[in-house]
């Protein structure tokens, strides 16, 4: 799946920006990708884009309508499909990253056969995946890894993608959320695999690559969430990190959505997801924490971190507040080989971590 | 789902019993679901019941023609459809475990249809999932957990549900493959559900119960394996259970076909699991083995559970050699309100394995 850029992204008539998060997402990792807004009536969240009906969109230059908004319950209302088979009609892709499906509409998909456009339901695959074959590839991962849902692991992902691509150095943001689709132009939305084929499908996603080369791999939920731990686990195994970044939110004080479920310390949960990690690949490592600190001041923000180097002994950073280049500097200091080897274990251990391979072999 | 029975046990023209395990597996739990078998030719497996054709099959009284036996690479040959077609017009449903739907094919739809019977494609939900609630369920709950894939937790799980049904208490085996589904006549196959929704559908199938009520929940996978543990965490998660039984196979040196991955010890896999049936209660206990000595003399299997017994501490039984009487008596020793409460803990030291809930507290 790759969906052509630049995109028009449809915003619905929703006021609040919160139900826009996929936009503003896209709009924040990959603004040249933007070329303008669509907006129903004047209550719509404004992102500052140029407010653009579709077929001005089409004659300037995009390829893909977004829908970049959250429909309640899912579903499309009327309004929006008039305005989807308008762009369909003025030429335009259309992707949506909803559960209910766009090819299951079929007035969408007889307006896109007869205009000869591309329906990109990014939430559901495509294709059938292997299941996993537990075979180590080559070339580097890094997984980001929650506390908890929603908490910045996407944003961690791009922000530490974006500060090896200013180094200059290979490597390839994987998205396996619909939001992070629509920023990288594709992947696999892990969450829509069959369980049978998820770690298969995570597989796929990083295939080998050059031995320098970095995948820097969005993740999903967490092992501590009770319903979706096994998606994370799946996306773990299959990704085969050699690198985790646990993000967090200090704020949250339980699992969102779940009050009767307390998260974990930062140090359960390393310790957990290293080893799951570890069952298909023992060199995986925890090298950082990223914290989300919106809304705090300086103050508070320097508070956090200080807070959270000193529990873990780890890299601390906000994707968005501050920057992903200690993590990067973290892993370049390794050496090229030290992810190859057991001279991993020797890098690590001079971190001033302790690992106990041994204790820590078993999984899950 | 529910399936009706008597059934016709098609074996196709597989010569090898090791292809007709479903089958098999019906037989050997519910001889009283078998009406007769139905072979291609001479060569084809023999499992000793009367063979009949469909349409003798349906005079008999049979109710559903089930696929019993897997086609190589999951496609139906020709001679296969012509069988299940009769079997239609003689009025027979179909139920099927295989990957293909019998749904996708149109000429059995047409016929099916025709002739008013039903399709079951046990290994597709017929049915949306909700998204895991992670709320305590009332009831007791036993899940059958593995080391590896294929080492005989269905087979464990019938045996615990046979020993507490013929003591008269209250208890349902929960299926969740699709050998376990055609024996039990329903379940969720969940390999097959949509990872986001696994945990959930795990929830569905053991609802709210008796106090004094146990669904015994047969296993999949193995936190161990890298392409399953996903499926295995979010059944366990799910599942909620009381009590776990670890299922092994002694000769089993790494997980079957992936030679790069050794076995974990029972010490590990028992730690691994308690800690991640510990995110949605608390009170999970790993309370007996399952050992498959199948082949082996009655020394080599005194051998093996004395072993067993004395890495472990734990009841040890193999489900079809000797009995799970001795699980079955484990468990109510603890008394009725033992697992309602922190009495479980108490409990579960008098049996002699000392437990640290706070160290073991992080879970997957």
């Amino acid at each position: 799946m790759q969906i052509p850029g630049p995109y028009l992204l449809f915003l619905g008539d929703t006021p609040h920006r919160l139900d826009a998060k996929t936009a503003s997402g896209i709009l924040d990792w990959r603004p040249e990708l933007c070329a303008g807004q669509c907006r129903l009536d004047a209550n719509t969240v404004d992102l500052g884009l140029p407010d653009m009906s579709p077929s001005a969109a089409a004659a300037a230059g995009a390829h893909t309508l977004v829908v970049g908004v959250a429909a309640f319950g899912g579903v499309l209302d009327a309004a929006w499909i008039d305005t989807l088979l308008a762009a369909i009609r003025a030429g335009l892709n259309i992707a949506s990253g909803m559960h209910m499906r766009l090819r299951d509409n079929a007035a969408i998909v007889a307006a896109a056969h007869e205009a000869g456009v591309q329906l990109f339901d990014v939430r559901h695959a495509d294709r059938r995946f292997d299941v996993a074959s537990g075979r180590k590839r080559s070339g580097y991962r890094l997984l980001t890894v929650g506390v908890d849902c929603a908490v910045g692991k996407k944003y961690a992902a791009l922000a530490i993608h974006r500060a090896f691509a200013t180094r200059g150095i290979a490597a390839d943001f994987r998205a396996t959320g619909q939001t992070g689709i629509l920023i990288a132009g594709g992947g696999v939305a892990i969450d829509a695999v069959v369980s049978d084929f998820a770690a298969g499908a995570a597989e796929s996603l990083s295939p080998d690559n050059a031995p320098d080369h970095w995948d820097v791999i969005e993740g999903q939920g967490s092992l501590f969430h009770p319903a979706y731990a096994g998606v994370s686990l799946a996306l773990l195994h299959g990704s085969q990190p050699d690198a985790l970044v646990l993000c967090h939110d200090t704020r949250r004080t339980h699992i969102d959505g779940y009050p009767d479920y307390p998260l974990p310390t930062l140090a359960e949960c390393i310790a957990a997801n290293e080893r799951a990690a570890r069952l298909t690949n023992r060199a995986a490592r925890c090298v950082a924490v990223a914290l989300n600190t919106f809304g705090m001041s300086e103050t508070e923000r320097e508070r956090a971190f200080a807070a959270t180097r000193e529990e873990t002994g780890l890299v601390v950073f906000d994707p968005i507040a501050t920057s992903a280049d200690a993590v990067v500097e973290t892993l370049l200091a390794f050496g090229t080989n030290a992810y190859d080897s057991d001279q991993r274990d020797v890098a690590c251990n001079q971190l001033g971590r302790a690992y106990n391979d041994k204790k820590n072999h078993c999984t899950a």
